[in-house]
């Protein structure tokens, strides 16, 4: 085997490694089908709501960055799972955890595509930047707008209270994308007078 | 309601919309799963695939174009379904019928988004840029990852032959990123031994 082959079977390791995204199971369901969403089916979801979204956002973003950064923000969860935004817990415990998963998965590429991947997933996490405010509250946004479509499905089932989701979750989004943060606590309202929450 | 939340209920209908995408079923399943993935998951992996195998493309590329490229290229599916690329039937027809569903859907946006996706998937569609070429070549070889690393499932399931797969993708990926080219013709030499193949 060549040095080339050998590197690509790296490249090719790590996309099977992500494969396992598609069995993570998420706590919302998609709109109109009746099974919980996957972490790989969000990323993808998530990343076109960012692009589309992009004229609402507070401050100047490079949308391409953010993106990147949607489309690697949840591999840490193939080791980690995935855990609701408004469940309690060790925040630092389950960051460290998640790193070491994307450590793990991204090591399977070669370097410098290896840290590529760790950097992009950090500076998520991180929300330093523009750009990982803005993916923030995007990934906070999507299930927000599943539940509005569902009944509050995700919601009802784990307790969550209108209170939560506008501390935890709609805070952010007005922060980067005013206008859609602002609709969203009219839509609560309307959400809480159909009993969408738990 | 206001102009701009108006506005915004259009982005979020596209969102919604799109969301039928994770319900759209291939033929390949995940490689550690026992179900069939959807476009949405799909589209999040090759879009991945990808941003790592940008180190073996055979001529400059714009990365980020690519990955816009691959977010949207399936979402003409909503309407049109999934069929497999070994499939004989009009080629032609089906264009128009997945771009009827890309203007359909996109129309859902406030202009000039709406605009943006349209050329974006027809970019895609159209072959004519390195972008395009490239997109076109990783999902190609996406799905043939999947069946190497599972025994070939999609190809016995449908019939495919060893030979329908050098012609119509492996020629694709070797002029787009040259050294996976080769190695899969390697790898499907020993697919077709270990009877992989329909």
């Amino acid at each position: 085997m060549t040095a080339s082959f050998a590197s690509l079977q790296q490249h090719i390791s790590f996309i099977i490694e992500i494969d396992k995204l598609k069995g993570v199971l998420r706590k919302n369901k998609p709109v109109t089908i009746e099974r919980y969403e996957n972490s790989a089916e969000h990323s993808w979801q998530v990343a076109l709501l960012a692009l589309t979204m992009q004229p609402f956002a507070s401050e100047p973003i490079a949308i391409d960055r953010v993106i990147q950064l949607l489309l690697v923000h949840d591999i840490g969860e193939i080791d980690a799972g995935d855990v609701i935004v408004y469940a309690e817990g060790n925040a630092a415990e389950r960051e460290a955890e998640e790193r070491a998963a994307v450590e793990r998965i991204a090591g399977l590429l070669p370097a410098p595509l290896s840290e590529t991947i760790v950097t992009l997933w950090q500076e998520f996490e991180d929300r330093q930047t523009p750009e990982a405010r803005y993916a923030h509250a995007m990934d906070r946004l999507m299930p927000i707008l599943l539940n509005l479509h569902r009944q509050g499905q995700s919601w009802r089932e784990n307790g969550v209270r209108k209170e939560q989701v506008l501390t935890t979750s709609v805070s952010k989004v007005i922060a980067a994308c005013p206008d859609a943060g602002l609709w969203l606590q009219h839509e609560l309202e309307r959400a809480e007078q159909a009993y969408y929450f738990g």
